[in-house]
């Protein structure tokens, strides 16, 4: 399975419509484009929902959220949903403000998301409707003891929603409330990219463009392909580079990933 | 003729406003400083006049507009109108709205520009006044067989505006109605950094700013040395860099290049 | 006492408020986490002074200023005030405009900065009230035989406003109004990076949360920081190198500087 959907991805260079924060939002750009998709940003409440009408993706991220975005972010997940475009919601922070939790339960209420994709405080955040703070590019410990534990969260929070969960840390856990995958790839040295987890959304947002119609496949072998480029981006790193040069190696990495790389580098287990 | 506008560019290091989108901001101004001009961003409409008043040159970019975006961009072209600076508008997306084609059409009634810069989707969409989606990063084939239609297109666009109009993909071609460049600068990889055409218009911006009463040429020298640097970057490209590493090769390569360079690497011809 | 701040900072990684410009969001976020800090950015006025409360820095930038974002700075501003939370404010191009200007003094009148980053002519023209314009990438030369006179400026805006003012430039200034350092660390392409003063501003708010009793030697600890890695970031320019690239090193360097290299490295003297 894992490699086919970027296969697809790469024929068919679907466009995804990304209504993002602006400290990531070229990084988000440069990485649909690098998988093989066509990134089109737009976020005015006025012309949003007809920019979702003409592509096959939606992705909303929470990051330096302001009301008019919100109000841009309702509009095209109501058009996605009434054409049956794939949308993916990232709760940036959803736990450090009332202005984002309410936000992230307005738009839970009133879009279906195909998938929700966030770090372990965020999507506990989000499952309990309160949260505790804490920064947005945090690497929550997903440990293998308090791995059940996550895995139970983001079953709860796919029961709940009837959107795939991919709860993303050091172990990467994607379900669908029945199936889940729990995923190993990645490198410590992408929690030190600002945004690598809203660069991993919008890369799930063109992996779901190509395959609506497996979600969960889809979503899991987004969160492989990333932490498979994180990998392989790691080894370019010479003794001077920092943060900086391995944002750009983990971009190259996903524009030069191949299928075969991902069908045999991906490091999962289905529990 | 070629390399003497950037060596007046590089002399007299011009202030360019450039009221443009959040996803290439800060790449539009690296080329700008990166071609020897200084950039300035302001998009407030309370300021925007003013701060446009104290600069040589305006960059109106449609990208990830707004309505505030768009009232700032009114009046500084209004003000830039009024003291003779030259203004360039980027129609990013503009067939992918009513929002934007409205805001294209207003910018066209009220402001005179000296250039403007899009791809053969937006041109054409901002030729009749109506567009047919698709992306933003699309790289339209201007191809030989269709460079005719093309180039009647582009002129048709200046007559109608009285700007230069630089229409570019494959082939570039430059006219302000009556003399034509049709540039063969560039490279494939272009179209994978996003907001390859918004450095573009930023970068025409500045050359603009350098010669004022030389709009053709130095729109087309702009294209070329874009281009040229196009070609540079890909010639550093190793096995693992992709669009990420390409995208601070070509920026690189505006840094370094040299009148000469560009007047020995310019590929044109007039028609 | 260089260096141990450092150390402070990488082993506490306190999460650090930015409300800043889109311009160069992504390089500050990165730059935060290079140093082994946290960066979060909101700047929605809804959200803003809640996002304050849960941070131990805070960094004010009137770089794309718009009025949300002013209304937000205010309100976060007068949150970390109450909070004892240290705040470093960046007048990005204050002069250029009579907004910035206002809005610059509203902040100085509503909130009391711990410290205040500018160049010459920010800091002249907010000492002032009013301003020349230009440009805000310019490096302002404060060379050896205007020192004195910028010396004379940077205490008196410090005994104005309370705040440890960095006036920064090819010799950087930094003062409590009584005690004085005079850095000469850096390098000239430093100037060619669009945004080097917003990191730098971000990078002593940083600093300031590790060490929020001792802001006037943070201050200047951040400032030899930023120039001792410009001269790091300089060593590894090869001769295809540009702006983009050495942009990737400056923070790549901040990344792997360590609080030894920053004890040996720093060149100032005190005044």
């Amino acid at each position: 399975m894992f490699g086919s959907i970027l296969e697809t991805l790469r024929a068919q260079r679907p466009l995804v419509h990304n209504i993002t924060n602006y400290v990531t939002a070229n990084d988000c750009a440069n990485i649909v484009l690098a998988c093989g998709a066509s990134p089109i940003m737009a976020d005015d409440p006025q012309e949003a929902a007809q920019i979702t009408a003409g592509c096959r993706g939606l992705n909303l991220n929470l990051g330096t959220l302001s009301q008019p975005r919100l109000t841009a972010m309702l509009r095209s997940g109501q058009q996605a949903n009434a054409q049956g475009i794939p949308i993916v919601l990232d709760p940036v922070g959803v736990g450090a403000s009332d202005f984002r939790m309410e936000a992230a339960q307005a738009l839970l209420r009133q879009v279906r998301f195909t998938a929700i994709r966030g770090n372990l405080s965020e999507i506990k955040a989000l499952y309990l409707g309160c949260g505790s703070g804490g920064g947005v590019d945090t690497a929550d410990a997903i440990q293998e003891d308090a791995l059940e534990d996550s895995i139970a969260l983001a079953k709860a929070m796919s029961q709940q929603t009837g959107a795939v969960t991919a709860l993303t840390g050091v172990i990467d856990i994607v379900t669908d409330g029945c199936r889940t995958y729990c995923i190993r790839n990645g490198h410590p040295m992408m929690s030190t990219v600002t945004g690598a987890g809203c660069q991993l959304t919008a890369l799930m947002a063109a992996f779901l463009a190509a395959a609506p119609d497996k979600p969960l496949d889809a979503a899991a072998d987004a969160v492989c392909a990333m932490g498979l480029a994180g990998e392989l981006a790691a080894r370019r790193l010479t003794p001077l580079d920092g943060n900086a040069s391995y944002r750009n190696y983990l971009i190259d990495a996903v524009f030069n990933l191949t299928p075969q790389q991902l069908q045999e580098g991906a490091n999962y287990e289905m529990r």
